[in-house]
């Protein structure tokens, strides 16, 4: 078996030898150390010594905000994520391998950061990583992946539809420290982020991008060591229109209906039922209001408020209706009772008169 | 192949040489013989005799709610998890390797306790663990993980919406008796933790954290042996603040409106399509009430009996608008029937007169 | 390397030496041969001789009851299940290594039972086995797992919601025949098992646990031979409390509406529309209906049959309201035409009277 | 290393000779060269020359009819499929090896052939596979899955919801043309298979398995060659009753009430509303029906006819009765005008004539 | 344990020797080098120099539309990808190895082109690969996979829903620039493509495919190099035909009732209610066009113009018909005062004249 292999091996060797030596992968593969299964390479932090810190650099691309679940408090978005890392390592000198600039390495043979997002509230299966790695010859590493990006953000809703959205998507390691990796952010500035973000940007569902800025902070976690953090804060905005035309301004025009409707004669008896009818319909959106936000109470959003305040105005306004009629009838029963006697004296004396006058 | 694998290695400690020595990750590695998969090592509880206990102490942090489904009884929340535990094959000297205090390794080169949550309804996919395990000196093994845990919770729905939860979060070893695996927590007390928590909670959608306790017990399980427990019971309460805007207040109201109805005056006729309509709209309330609990005996949800009484108010209340106006009707007819006679008589009579006058 | 690995295993048996010597697991895990993957033992079928069968006790749990679909004919619950087999060579005399009575081995180093449930509608991945089996040193394995698990049942919802359900659970071996695995059951008695489970039971949504009954039977399957089977028969009845209350109550109250809406006055104008209404609400309530029930031809559910009736009843009465209103308006006319003549007659004539008096 | 692998290989032998030797599977596992992970014998078609074509056996059975999604045009099932596939390196011959005549390989020992279902819309994760394989002494192999499958299909709605499906499964390999992998079916006949399934379906949900049929063709693919199918054409009939009940009786009732609305006295002023009440529920069904059907063009389903017919039909009698009562009022005024002149002038007439007697 | 390795494999090129020796794929196999895992076969760009390109050749079948998700801005259909890509180190000539013209290698012993789709949005786990790739003489090697593909795609909802779509899939590699890998299209041109696209489509749910237009460019990434794409736009056109029926004729036979209504005679006391029903039902279809479609600010769908237009034309008409109500009920009274009074004087004149006439 072993002369087996090495024959294979020689083989191949043979066949690269055929083409300019020099300018196949196999002469850097080899160089590398890649050629089987390193337990180090493939498990260890690649530094020289352990007191030197691993750059790692992310670079990440907001391509598209599918939805904003206000109950749940989550944003789902597309990302695009480009990480670089330092290997101690793996580097070459490109005059002498061909002046090959680049090589792709399969993921499992390499160390890789262990950055995670500490919002992220997805699947891990929503995530699709690059098969290979990048490696550069001056010892730098690169690899992509695309996410389906769930994260949570504190939703302040109060302004609701109007509302602008600040969330944070924080960038860590599970388990090094800050001795071990320092996150850095590789774009120049945030002002060229988001006009670039902007740009590419397909999809953005109700919401508008307004801004991304991007910081690195220190912050001590629970093991009592600090972690370095690279934070993305995206600004989004709600577009209302919708909103606007099937919520808030039909509210608007039952609350001028009822107010009209005090002009209904009150003796076509119309009045009470077309009152009740916009009463109900209220509930039924406030009941729709409940679907779209959840129950917060330190401070209600002005959209419930208003919801109340008209639902509350026509429920008095029915009252008052009510009352108005009850009153109005009253006051007929009493007028009638006396004036129906009256009128009875009155026939009765004119009965007579006539009765009388024929004598 | 051998030859080759041993110059490459040879290659890689010359690397390391040229760095100072005793500083690289390399002979530490070395050192902890995990250069190669050792299936004692990465498979059988590290202890020097079984008769030893092995020590885990796990660290939760809430940082979310997301949702509690009343149907289906579970409460879903995101937690980061660390857990500690002891490796007696695995520690170091620190002095003689250069003060490293830290080395990670990947998960499948280690033994790794299989502690699960009892509660778990998750999918097992909603855990995201770290890929390494961070080694200390002493022997004590690190790792973590972030989980979006949905664990099921006997709710408590009598008072809703005002209801406090208490759920249980009960960490065991999915095989191991306590004469192996022994549950310890390592949060000082338990104010502190819920302090801590509360802290750190970024999204807590429609509920308040009130309390996080931790215990640790131990229990009879399958196999007839004493399995170790680690309990986090987490008080939640609701903010009612939605539920009482959309659906206490509205119920309450069409009771009001139905009381006040009696003041309709009967001849106008909408008296009973008042009635109606709220008792529809009533009926509308309590299939929504359906969607929201689930359908238990023992003991009814107060808002359920609420929702039912005011249904069966209204219901009387229409059932006796309709025989009050039978009643009314039919004692009208009564009375007009004789009336008219009389009338007619009266008229009879006028006209005998008037003729007799005539004479 | 050799070398290495040499130095590396006599290091690590040194370790084990310091610590009495046969207590440490290492002599044992040597003494199994499971140092070195080995692919007989993790790959056939642990007996001596192949005509020998092995027996695989399941024994499984219950303690969640989560939902149950009626449309799609599935029951979802959580279940705790532990199987144990016998495995020929993997087994020890205790006295010879330090009373070690159970050592854990990862999954992979193992030959596991192809045991699975033929009902089971769930995700594969809803399923958590224990990373480790547990070996006894009688030879017996044990291993467990924790399911959400989605079953299909044939439900039987013509009683619905007052319905109990019967539904199997059947364990089986997906290629071996019961010459090779043996399913037994290991709980003493049926009333022992529903009573544990009724104890440990921690949610059961709208769902009583009635019984649990076990039962072992021969199957011949689609390769012509018997297979062995366990039967898991879980009997549950519905809590039929809210249905009541939010179904039937109001429909039946609908009904009696309609009925007294016989005593509503013609003359009010009322009686139509408010019958009308109680059909459409009926109709809705149909509409809901047909969420919650699948469509069977064989035998409509009771609930069903009661809709309808109630349904045919309302329309039925309003047609007849309809005819009724029509003829008494018909008569009204025909009487009118007539009366108003004689009128018109009486006061031509009383005219001429009059007229003729004066004379 | 080496040796403590032999003891230990030679330990294990010996444990099998204490048994009757040739009667443990391990003598066999030997013979069949299984002992070490065989990379042709896992990977490669298992023919002797490369011009033998692998015969491939598929049985499937549907063991349950989920849901039928009208809208994304897809069927869920249950299927247990069991492959047959011929090994020409597995054999043996039984008496040789104490008759052994089945012996279980896990998957990732053999070649297995790469059938897929090409309708299927299924997650992969819905496909639980047996981890073993069996082999069989004439070198056929076995293997079984169960599948929570969605696979697509051209359903035709036309008649909806008296409508049968016709859906085919089809049964070919991913990547090899006719000349390597031929697909035949096992069954007898297909009357045989329709029974056998009709008689093992648990749960049709709404709908009957009328028939099922088996075929295999040829067919040209992507690559220019003809690659074998196996299709099994499965006849679904839906059953109608719910429908019927809630959707088409009502449709009809509403109609009949339409049409019985004519008799209503226009004097009673309950008309219209009566009128528009129905038109209003009419289109709430409609709207039900949107979210049944998809939206096609080419041919509409009767049942969208049926709906928009009584929709016209209703609308159009609103506008009727709108316009005949716009007629009766102008009518009535024009008499009232000239009417109230003539009983004006009368009753001048009449006082005049009065007046005049008295003189 | 070499020596019985060595005897398997002895053995089984005995086995194969029976058979006509380079009929088998065993020779091939071994000419191939692929007896056992090559880390640079399966790792590296099979190139002979890193200056060449690999090409590749992406062949897409989209054989069916699921669905639109207007809110998320998803579409979902049905794909087969067929990738053919150039490996310089596995070619053969026919001749040596008996006219063998294909050989299935497992994915993992290959080196595979990370092609993604960019507009992917689905999750990972709805692709299914193939488990083989097909090798051929001249060195190309081909792979197929099946995918339930989800992709983002602004879509235009102006014209909803009488909307053409226009939408992107576009491949390319995740991390090698268009100096290592070329794609390529294999199809001859577009017309031909939409024409097998449109024949074998089996599902299209609403949509219908117009178009398939396939373009190849190079843009620059990320990492500030060319990489190759190659865009499949799919152009799909909605079939309107039930938004048709349910949304725009109900909508439009809503206005016309309501214009219409004018005609309805004030006195009949039917009117208010009749329009304000009307309004309801608007805004009840109001939203739901909000549940169909997202909130965009720049340009609103007409149908939501549409929707908005009804609503305000149906409400000012209801303001109307009060206004004109209370003004002929002014009238009125103004009118019926002075009258009665003149009815009084008219009636005492009377009184008095008869009074008089007496005399």
């Amino acid at each position: 078996m072993a002369l087996l292999r090495l024959t294979a091996l020689l083989l191949l060797i043979g066949l690269c030898h055929s083409s300019p030596p020099h300018c196949s992968y196999w002469r850097l593969w080899e160089y590398l150390n890649l050629t089987t299964t390193n337990s180090f390479v493939a498990n260890v932090r690649p530094v020289k010594s352990w007191t030197e810190v691993t750059k790692v650099k992310m670079e990440m691309i907001l391509f598209g905000i599918v939805k904003v679940d206000e109950k749940c408090q989550t944003v789902q978005g597309h990302t695009w994520t480009t990480m670089y890392w330092s290997n101690a390592f793996l580097n070459w000198n490109t005059t002498d391998f061909c002046d090959i600039d680049v090589i792709t390495v399969p993921r499992s043979l390499l160390w890789i950061p262990d950055i995670h997002i500490q919002e992220d509230a997805s699947d891990p299966s929503s995530i699709l990583e690059s098969p290979y790695v990048n490696l550069y010859p001056d010892g730098w590493a690169m690899t992509t992946s695309r996410h389906l990006l769930t994260f949570t953000c504190q939703l302040n809703l109060n302004m609701f539809p109007f509302d602008d959205q600040e969330c944070d998507i924080t960038f860590s390691s599970m388990t090094a420290s800050v001795d071990a990796i320092l996150l850095v952010s590789q774009a120049g500035n945030d002002q060229q982020m988001t006009n670039y973000s902007k740009g590419v940007i397909i999809t953005q569902g109700e919401w508008d991008l307004k801004n991304i800025q991007i910081n690195t902070t220190l912050k001590v976690m629970h093991d009592n060591k600090k972690h370095s953090e690279l934070i993305y804060t995206v600004t989004i905005s709600r577009r209302p229109m919708l909103y606007v035309i099937n919520f808030i301004i039909p509210l608007l025009y039952f609350l001028i209906l009822d107010l009209a409707s005090f002009f209904i004669n009150e003796a076509r008896g119309e009045k009470l039922s077309f009152k009740i009818t916009i009463l109900l319909s209220i509930s039924v959106l406030l009941l729709i209001l409940k679907d779209m936000l959840p129950s917060t109470e330190k401070k209600m959003p002005w959209i419930a408020n208003y919801c109340i305040g008209i639902f509350a105005l026509v429920g008095i306004s029915v009252l008052e209706a009510m009352t108005v009629s009850y009153l109005l009838s009253f006051e007929e029963k009493v007028k009638k009772a006396p004036h129906r006697c009256s009128n009875c004296e009155d026939a009765i004396q004119l009965e007579r008169t006539t009765s009388r006058g024929e004598f």
